[in-house]
């Protein structure tokens, strides 16, 4: 899944680019689309996030349009993990990619559990 | 140097714990931090971060408050390693951990250059 | 002008509201749309903001899609004021509504200067 | 009362300046101490903000620290005012000045309370 992200100006930092905190909120922007999207997921998502790693790999610089790649590269039995590239839309060069672990958590019991059949159904999609 | 952190009521998400991507403005928060102290260092930071990467260790919940501890790891000729952890102050458990790379930077002509000496050796008392 | 928001799950707050200080954020989100499509201006906007006010008039939950409108609703020799409206798209009530004042500011000079025409040409079509 | 704010880097904007959204969690970030430590109150705040409003009274620059006061201005049968200073720990000079207003709330029964007397008694004492 690609799509555009709607950067906002207290995204930019003193330098006029984008925060590098910034950065794994957009990787959430694309978890929250891909939940909703493929899943029909609710929003309050019934997932924790468990690991992050990300590469700054150009400049995000101001007034650039810039798109996320979402993709569900493992699958486990309790965790899955996505992978997110970001693209500025004028040349399509990378502007940071990195991935993210989650895993199934259920809020009630506040204990992680397995990844329903659903769910494991649905993350092929993404 | 490890020293508290404010949190923020805003830093929580629907779940009451502090949101995934505001850790990592906690550790810019103690890079800012020992810039200023070891460094006295310009807080519009000479530098850019290449590299992040995070665990989330157990759930950081509302009300609870918490320290951050910083320590450089790793010096190369550019670049450099930090690396942290954030512990709750009541029972002293880890909460999150991680670590950044930072590139020496020349805003001016835009580019990464060596480590100057003094910022070298400011780099050994964080 | 009228469009659509991209809440962000870290908008949310504990009680899964939409948090009192992102509204700002949203106003912030309709100029920077009406600055670059009306006007054409640049991203790095030429004016500060010297007052706002808004009331929260209800709730704005998880998962509720948001539109925002902006207006200028005066025009003064070196400020102008824009209202905003923010409504949920589902049964289209007024979540919040306000105004921010602001003032043109010449950051070379580091002052407040008039409006220049073609700006104030295009407020008007706001 | 009046106290110090904790200001991150990514609380500024482009031009050096705080963001004015980031103002209003300033706001909050005062509240929050008021409401823990004249109300040893629940961080998880049982009330919701009706309205604010803010004046942006000098420009509130990169590497300034910065105080915020915070006072209980008019108590109604549901709802209060507090009032807010922020101004910069060097010169003393405002930065900004607001208020916000606030209305008791019951989140079980989701309906505005009157504001119970050790809230009332302890409101006196911000």
């Amino acid at each position: 899944m690609r799509f555009p992200i709607e950067v906002r100006y207290n995204d930019y930092d003193t330098k006029g680019h984008i925060n590098n905190a910034v950065y794994l909120t957009y990787f959430e922007i694309a978890r929250a689309r891909a939940w909703l999207e493929a899943m029909r997921g609710d929003p309050d998502f019934p997932f924790v996030v468990a690991e992050a790693q990300i590469k700054y790999v150009s400049e995000g610089m101001i007034g650039e349009p810039i798109d996320i790649e979402i993709g569900t590269t493992e699958v486990r039995n309790k965790a899955w993990v996505w992978t997110y590239i970001i693209r500025c839309q004028r040349d399509n060069r990378v502007v940071a990619e990195g991935s993210t672990v989650q895993v199934m958590f259920d809020y009630a019991s506040r204990r992680t559990i397995p990844i329903p059949d659903d769910v494991r159904g649905a993350l092929a999609l993404v």
